[in-house]
């Protein structure tokens, strides 16, 4: 099992648009085969901080995904409407 | 429900003190009234990066835990052997 963690700053008047987008990429993530969990969540005190919480079956399962056709075409606009590049962390579990 | 990801930067010589560190705060979280989930991960390219992932029943199970005996023993010795101050990020979930 793999989780992700991406955490992504949006641009303060870009929100709107990136829940919107971000709001198809779980729609359309959750269907994917070996995609466990991908869950969207916002800091309470920070709006522009969204983090996407995922757990896939496996790296193969991680890779397919990254090459999706809704993958492909959201991530590129969605880095558009961000103050920065997103931090990934591809975690293995501890305890 | 409130999602909590902290996200901290172990010393590079203090990564196994943390690790059992973290181990003993885990164990003792789970069993707090109000815990969902509490699991400890570690980024597979850059072991340094732990990532707790936290979920409680709500504010005020997750004020007890910041106020509990293990919490207050355990995070000032954690922050002794970190590289610099945690990313604690408070959520709640958008989808």
């Amino acid at each position: 099992m793999i989780k992700v963690v991406a955490k992504s700053f949006s641009k303060p008047d870009k929100l709107d648009e990136i829940l919107k987008l971000t709001a198809e990429m779980v729609e359309k993530t959750v269907k994917e085969e070996g995609c466990i969990k991908y869950e969207a969540f916002q800091d309470i005190r920070a709006p522009e901080v969204i983090i996407i919480i995922e757990e896939w079956e496996s790296q193969e399962a991680l890779n397919r995904h990254m090459a999706s056709e809704h993958f492909r075409r959201i991530v590129p606009k969605l880095n558009e409407l961000r103050q920065k590049a997103s931090e990934v962390n591809v975690l293995k579990k501890l305890f």
